[in-house]
């Protein structure tokens, strides 16, 4: 690779522990740690996997729901208690949690977050969502999930309002000096007094403000609403580009709105989810691959599909060829364009309702990669230099093995090539992802009722 | 000491960790670790001092506001952040988290507490307190803190919406089964539909039902609500009881209405506070405890009474007698006979303004002992025998110094007096404590409507 763009720019990569790993049947393959799922020593030692990697940071989802019976994502432990466990085991990693706006209240939200900042002194990232279900609102006693556009209206109030109570100490609030029986300076709490439409909070964080002075914030909308959100308020997103066209376009959309913004280039990373599906040879990746697709039950993918097209597919053989699917009734335009999009995927490859419900399920939207470490290296490699990404989310198929893999097998090839670091320069996360640590009153704090957008060019002033 | 009463039976003891230590102005002495004190390493080292020590548990307090500015209070992180940090570091010792019920969803607290018990492998306990303050309700957008009463109530409902949803996996729901492909057996994962007056969940956990069950159930009101909640659910009560005559009784009652409820003895623990200043000699214990009256700043000092007695103590001179306190207005009958034992103290003991404050701030309603580690060794023989409690929740003045004190000087005499274990027999903590493993449905899952008293007798079923 001759490719001279970004020379000497780094990329960044996170680990998505995702329990058993991301491919639907990955708990079901020999190098998963399914038994061990409920140890904390398999997390701790994944961590240390990632850590031995010089990763930027470890990722845990958050789902407030139980999905899949059939698959390990219905065992989904509380992220921040995990990181919090795997911190006392690691040194430098940074460590994301995800959490959700929607089902939380921000004084626990900030104080959580504060806690994991300080105990890991300055590692902790936060992953914003806002949910997705109506079956997690029913888990809270709603009986609708709220409205996407006011979803984001909401997030936008729970961010400001933690990001205040973040800001309730100042930097030097903390004195604790024995002679003068000082431990808080009171002039330096700046007690919050925010009355929002969904969110309000009148009182200071009875935890000091974050060695980081916020977590790393970190978002994964795609939708306009999340993008408008993710320019103001992120400084990492995670997104779903399995295909790099899309992602260079992507790229360069979500850079122009934060310069918008007023916000310098390298104030956000994006990171793209890549699942690896790796051998020695091509013809080893390629049987590792089916040996996952053939773990996916039938009755589980064709379900799947039926679920993806809304169409009942329990009558036709598994074997035979998708029929045609009719457009489904009140759909909306990104339904029928799924439904299109699957058509041709399933006319295009021939593949039987089977195959398609099993290469669907095992992907699961994001980019998947199969093949040799080099080739693996040659992808990265290109996404980077092309702008078609910052780094990436690396989604091992199979955890733990597919995450000892990739350390042991991409990482030592990306260093060679300059690409990654081969030693941590710093310990905080903000120090990996080389961003500023934003000033009491970049996010949030704002007088009630000062409409977001003034706030907007505040964000990590420098 | 050769009372044969309880003989066989081992006390219980909690290590009640309170940052720098639970004397008000134990922070600034030199064997506090103020300047660690958000360095996990300084928690991760008193909860192995008190796993050297055997004790059943450590434990973390939990307030969602900011008290005093000049007390490390201040500064309180998320405990089951701690403790998950912590369990990573332990083997043995039970993780106690205070978590609120009037600022928390059922959904959240019964993953973060399922999370806890499966990684610290069934060490967890759940301290359910329903906060107390205005405060309080201010940093969660309402403007009060609800009623005695109502929280009490909602708090019955919150715990059961919750031991439902740890239930909504029966015990064998997880099989893991690599080879038929099943994670978990849709037939024994019973969802919750539970419509209360507060709470309502309506779906299943995501997280597999916990090791104990449910992690141990602690209670700390001693009002008649808080009793009768106790008596129902409990299994561990911390209460601040000063003196043995009161406690006993206190006991008697307890005990009385654990019966009344259908339950046996040995299901409930009473566990009073007890703050130790030790030295050597009974001389050196005194001067101790001196020193950290001394270090109580007298303008707190006298604030604090003004506070307690609803009247304005800033014109009288801190040296000088208290003044004859009239009424409060609209006074409730606690708070007159408050502010008349606080009269009668400092008649009894001729004590001037300063050192009343500093006396009734430093030992914060709880029994404090000062003397030598024999001599408390006979205090707590004697309340244990004399069946005041079941053993202590241990709240060192200054941390980490007064802890390793304990464990060094006292625990070795307990134990050679056969009154505590000399090595851990369990694993988990409801084996510390002797309790059994709560059935699926002991508590909760019942249907909307039914009344409480309906389900009490099912509670912890053998």
């Amino acid at each position: 690779m001759s490719d001279k763009r970004r020379e000497g720019e780094q990329l960044h990569l996170g680990a998505f522990l995702y329990f058993t790993g991301h491919h639907h049947a990955g708990w079901r393959h020999p190098d998963s740690g399914v038994e061990a799922m409920f140890d904390i020593a398999n997390y701790v030692r994944m961590a240390r996997t990632a850590e031995r990697g010089k990763f930027d940071m470890i990722f845990f989802a958050d789902l407030l729901h139980l999905i899949y019976p059939t698959h390990a994502a219905a065992g989904m432990m509380d992220p921040i208690a995990l990181l919090s466990a795997i911190s006392t085991a690691t040194e430098r990693i940074g460590l994301t949690a995800t959490m959700s706006t929607t089902y939380n209240e921000p004084y626990n939200a900030a104080r959580k977050f504060a806690t994991l900042d300080h105990i890991s002194g300055g590692r902790a990232g936060w992953n914003i969502v806002t949910s997705q279900t109506d079956a997690e609102a029913r888990n809270f006693g709603r009986d609708r999930h709220p409205e996407h556009g006011v979803r984001y209206r909401m997030a936008e109030e729970f961010v400001e309002v933690v990001a205040s109570l973040w800001d309730s100490w100042d930097d030097g609030g903390l004195v604790m000096d024995r002679q003068s029986g000082i431990f808080a300076d009171a002039a330096k709490l700046r007690p919050v007094d925010y009355d929002g439409s969904w969110y309000s909070a009148h009182g200071t964080l009875n935890v000091p403000r974050p060695p980081q002075g916020y977590p790393v914030l970190i978002q994964a909308g795609s939708s306009e609403p999340g993008q408008a959100f993710a320019a103001r308020v992120a400084e990492v997103i995670f997104t779903a580009q399995p295909h790099v066209e899309a992602a260079r376009s992507f790229y360069a959309v979500m850079k122009g709105k934060l310069a918008e913004a007023g916000r310098r280039p390298g104030s956000l990373h994006i990171m793209p989810g890549l699942s690896p599906i790796l051998g020695s040879t091509e013809e080893e990746a390629r049987r590792r691959e089916r040996e996952l697709l053939d773990l996916i039950r039938p009755e589980e993918a064709s379900g799947f599909l039926s679920g993806m097209l809304q169409f009942d597919l329990s009558g036709y053989p598994p074997d035979g060829p998708l029929p045609d699917i009719p457009d489904p009734v009140e759909a909306s335009n990104g339904m029928k364009s799924r439904v299109q999009l699957i058509m041709d995927l399933a006319r295009k490859d021939g593949l039987s309702i089977l195959e398609l419900g099993r290469r669907l399920l095992g992907a699961r939207g994001h980019l998947q990669f199969v093949g040799t470490p080099e080739k693996l290296a040659d992808l990265i490699e290109d996404w980077f230099r092309s702008s078609a990404c910052d780094g990436f989310n690396i989604m091992p198929p199979v955890l733990p093995g597919d995450l000892d893999t990739f350390v042991d097998e991409v990482v030592p090839i990306l260093q060679r090539r300059g690409l990654f670091r081969r030693e941590y320069e710093s310990r905080t996360l903000r120090g990996h992802l080389g961003l500023e640590r934003p000033a009491a009153g970049a996010l949030g704090a704002r007088p009630a009722g000062r409409p977001a957008a003034a706030q907007a060019s505040g964000l990590l002033a420098e």
